[in-house]
């Protein structure tokens, strides 16, 4: 397959062993494993998770949710607060599949509790230190109330509690991961003394990565792992040889003057979440392929301005007489999540295409 | 129409109000308009064009020529450098309509006069002060070597440059916009001089907005203005009334201790474009709807953080009892070309829905 535009290449052995290695350690840890599928959005690579055991997974919206319910997922969590205007939709999937969804208001679980029309699992989502949403996990109180009002619905059923520990993003090492890891369980011991019947799930990258001990936790969600990215690698998640995907450019122009060749790749590609690394900022490193596998990556060469389609890539004078107009150049993506939901569509590098959702 | 999900609302009397602004201007100036659809890349906002007779646009890829060639467009310009790769959907569409491409090398140009098989009209990207990409427009030795390779291509027909003034959007006032407007003028008029025959085609929306004269330019290009969004606002190419797309996003939760409103609508919706005003980075304020109209802006209320689809709405503590979970706002967006590319859908304020190029 003759690439032409911009196109998200998958190395489907890095892929395959990122989803065999961390099934493979929560079994391990005898946990629950409970994959996000936002990142790779797709029947196919969905399916790689069913053959390593998978029959459980966490969506970001009910959309996603019934886009994997089609392909016979029938345990699904929407990590994200319920939207109570898609209620519609709620009742359809909650009577084709064990429908998992988040609370962290009495208002939701009361609009729940009167417009339910089949039975769906809840979990009360908590804030160990992210400070994005969720119920501070020290209001016992207000968890408490909530409780019991999940109790006395008819078509709610408890789970347990939900965290996201999203400020793990901002470590830079693994040492840093851990110590964001470790509060964030500290505060989830302390939830779990008073309600240890419970369940506990937690689930970001990086901590999956690289913590050892999740107690008191019984369930891990991580979800970007599947094809990891420059950022996990400058948090101290993964290694470049983990990073399943790269973004295929072709070079429309190239300004030797300006150490400047200028990708078919922009904004609308890439994404524009940036990252500063060594106090440069940019937003894609340029790899090298060596017969159809990763080769090299090029630490010098990186992207280092995006607008809607354009793509500027620094390239040192040494290096850029062997930049041409026409060639495809590859960059590992910043945020591969974001990536991935722009494109739509992965390529494997034998050339085979994988469908994502699309609407 | 019930809005459920993020959904971007399309304000159809401000937009048509901006097509016919702009028309009016470009005719009044004795210029050809020759707007960029890539804003709202939709068959059906094309054809209010059409109304107001424009006969020939412009698209930043192949992908969207194909699109508008679809509903009859038969004169576009894909302003982006050529991608010769593409070779085969260009030798499809040069047969199916004035196709216009821009060039800026020897190798596209020899590449293209080996391999099209219908003639092409070419424009020669050149750079007045934007150094994104182009030849600098002062040289002249490489700009000559160009035409007189176009000359020799029996399918290549010049007809003559094309600039993009964009550092236009680093401007923060009229004056500004029209320093930079002028400078960019100054430098094509000294092109002009050598090459009086040739056509100039500009076209970014703060000085399409702003500036009145646009000697030597003989077309006009603009995109963005037919939504227009808060960056341009703040540049000052338009004023709020004359923003015509709004995000309605569902209220999903609320922090009053944080002055925090947790809206369903990320960075995969408004996309992480972000605008620094006073000192404030956000992403995105809030406006009212009076009576299926847009309101007022609330200075105050702003989207401060995006993650993958949560947005964090920050509203002051004395306004927050007014928000309620299941409740859905309306944000202005920061930039509406990545917005609208993300959403794929326009819904009107009449609940009509507008499709959108979704591939």
């Amino acid at each position: 397959m003759k690439i032409t535009t911009p196109t998200l290449l998958l190395n489907t052995s890095i892929c395959k062993q990122n989803i065999t290695r961390m099934a493979a350690k929560v079994k391990a840890a005898g946990l629950t494993f409970r994959p996000h599928f936002k990142t790779h959005q797709s029947h196919i690579i969905g399916r790689w998770f069913k053959e390593v055991g998978v029959d459980r997974i966490t969506v970001s919206s009910l959309t996603m949710a019934q886009y994997f319910a089609a392909d016979g997922w029938d345990n699904i969590t929407v990590a994200f607060p319920v939207n109570i205007l898609e209620i519609t939709t709620i009742n359809t999937l909650a009577q084709q599949i064990q429908l998992h969804l988040v609370v962290e208001s009495s208002d939701s679980i009361l609009f729940l509790a009167q417009h339910l029309t089949a039975p769906v699992q809840v979990w009360i989502k908590v804030d160990t230190g992210y400070h994005r949403t969720g119920i501070a996990s020290d209001n016992l109180s207000l968890i408490q109330q909530l409780i019991t009002q999940i109790e006395e619905a008819d078509k709610l059923h408890i789970q347990g509690f939900l965290i996201h520990t999203g400020h793990s993003y901002r470590a830079r090492s693994e040492a840093q991961i851990l110590a964001i890891h470790q509060q964030s369980m500290t505060r989830l011991k302390a939830l779990h003394q008073h309600y240890p019947h419970l369940q506990y799930s937690v689930g970001d990258t990086p901590t999956c990565s690289i913590a050892k001990d999740f107690s008191p936790a019984t369930e891990l969600r991580p979800g970007n792992f599947v094809f990891y990215d420059l950022t996990q690698r400058a948090i101290g998640s993964c290694q470049t040889e983990q990073i399943a995907v790269a973004l295929a450019c072709p070079i429309v122009a190239i300004h030797p003057q300006r150490e400047e060749v200028i990708l078919y790749g922009g904004g609308v590609h890439f994404s524009k979440d940036s990252l500063e690394e060594n106090g440069l900022k940019h937003y894609g490193k340029l790899i090298d392929i060596e017969d159809q596998l990763w080769g090299t990556i090029q630490p010098d060469i990186y992207v280092k301005k995006l607008s809607q389609e354009h793509g500027t890539l620094h390239v040192p004078s040494s290096k850029i007489k062997d930049f041409k107009v026409g060639q495809v150049v590859h960059i590992l993506p910043v945020h591969s999540c974001m990536t991935a939901n722009l494109l739509k569509r992965l390529v494997t590098l034998e050339g085979e295409e994988i469908g994502m959702m699309n609407f």
